[in-house]
């Protein structure tokens, strides 16, 4: 009923429409309207009530609401499914691979406002505030083989580049394999897991956790060296709804240009993207340690590095820029 | 308090048990022992009840409980997490992937006496009759990367048929990938499935339907001439218990040969077995059709298909083996 009232004050924001008319319109008591009206002021909703007039929609939260969302959304398939939105939840990625494996229906996302046990790659931990980033998950049933969901990853941080880069113009880039920095900071941390089979992908999860409006200080003591958010960068702070918004919407282009042309053109994107290539890095990880120059990624997304014996194929673990001396 | 009045019986089957000696072991009521024997009896253990001497147990059913898999099994990861036993379910597949999710420990299993939803590849259906087969799912945690995991499902097909092979002497062989074939027709289904992220796999559940004391007759009429039991081959019932601990045996030792020794042996193992190799083969699926003669398998676990153009790589599909003429 919440989204219906919105639905109704938002088609006549300007003017006042009486609880006698939304009630008619919704077929409820005054009483039920009333009580509504207090729930969405609490949610963050301005809305003026006039004794005689009735309410007007003054302003909306920045919440990422179901109906706020869907309400613009220029998309054919992301976030045209179910859109399941949490306050709080554990793990967007988690709750989002129990809705794939019911069935849900591709182009599905779980949002929520915070996470208390939100995870990055290899298990770490990823800090979720309250209202202050875009902490998604993505649905995904591709037709691709099991051996090329791993390049869904590098898909997504293209994608997330590009659509922050339209929407605040924050240069950022892309450390291999999907991590998204900015002056060496992580503004975007991403997560992609698969359930396949011996030939056929059940479904993908893209998980993304995206620093929007958290302040300098907010982040704690251990991340304030290695992570920062894009008002910290601009210096104010960004419709998280307008970032939904363009993420969404690159995705699934980057999604649909994968499918009709493959994975070639948006692997060249991912190069231009790059803040790793042409860089020395060290690469830790599945029992090996070594140091080289990241000369490109291969068909299969894998970083090559350079080293003075060999040309390195890095399929997994951590590969860290190394800082210039000199 | 079953499993714990199975125990005691089963230390001494020869001699009777009072019914105030168990209940003093188990610190209940006699009546409360009493009731247990009926649900026991029920599910077809044969209990002799002897007014003054007490309890025996004559005779264990057929059924895959989980004390009686874990009271004489060798293994020392498979069957030793959780046995999660169902009388009836959906899908083994289904419910050990709800678990693996959950952070069940490697090696629990999931049986069931009959699923009315089992699948095998490709969604298709599985014939499960109760108590006919070993219908079964196993949960693994392998250390290995994304890419390997398609291995697991021809690593499964060596090790279900080792098993066979040991326990009934029935020759059967591997159809690429993973079908279990005894002369041209169907003895088991492997269906493997997987959870990975970019370069780390979370787990693989192994399903697999091995149709073991079904008879001709109870087969549908579509499976009659694709599907056969190995009661039918051999003209007796086998111990689906005996079958179960070797299966899981030998899928253990696989498994630690893979992870200690890499997959080549394995593959090796793979192309002993196969029935594949060697003949002229149909192939369907990936959106093309061609025949040709099946040469080998790759180091992924792909099908080498030598046609009159080219040698094509088959990762997908179905595969069957063309009937000589002449």
């Amino acid at each position: 009923m919440r989204t219906r009232i919105l639905e109704i004050l938002g088609q006549s924001s300007k003017e006042y429409l009486s609880g006698e008319e939304i009630s008619r319109q919704l077929s409820v008591s005054r009483t039920a309207i009333w009580k509504q009206m207090q729930t969405l002021k609490q949610a963050g909703y301005e809305i003026e009530a006039h004794p005689r007039r009735g309410y007007r929609l003054k302003n909306r939260p920045d919440l990422l609401l179901p109906y706020e969302i869907r309400d613009t959304l220029s998309t054919k398939i992301l976030g045209q499914g179910e859109i399941y939105y949490f306050s709080e939840i554990d793990s967007t990625n988690i709750e989002a691979k129990k809705h794939a494996n019911l069935g849900c229906p591709e182009g599905s996302i779980v949002l929520a406002e915070t996470q208390n046990g939100g995870r990055g790659r290899l298990s770490r931990s990823w800090f979720s505030p309250t209202g202050k980033g875009i902490w998604l998950s993505v649905v995904l049933r591709p037709p691709f083989y099991p051996y090329d969901a791993p390049k869904c990853t590098l898909m997504a941080a293209v994608a997330v580049t590009k659509a922050i880069r339209n929407v605040t113009g924050v240069k950022c880039g892309i450390k291999w394999p999907n991590d998204i920095l900015y002056q060496g900071k992580k503004v975007v941390g991403i997560l992609t897991e698969m359930s396949a089979e011996f030939d056929a992908i059940n479904h993908v999860i893209i998980g993304m956790g995206i620093n929007v409006n958290i302040k300098e200080q907010e982040f704690p003591a251990e991340l304030i060296d290695v992570a920062t958010s894009l008002s910290v960068i601009t210096g104010h702070d960004i419709s998280r709804l307008t970032l939904l918004h363009a993420v969404l919407v690159e995705l699934e282009n980057a999604y649909e240009g994968v499918i009709q042309r493959g994975f070639s053109e948006m692997l060249d994107e991912w190069r231009e993207l790059s803040v790793t290539l042409g860089k020395n890095v060290n690469v830790f990880g599945g029992g090996r340690e070594f140091s080289g120059l990241a000369v490109d990624i291969d068909n299969d997304g894998a970083l090559l590095v350079q080293t003075d014996d060999a040309l390195e194929k890095v399929l997994a673990g951590d590969v860290s820029i190394r800082p210039q001396i000199g």
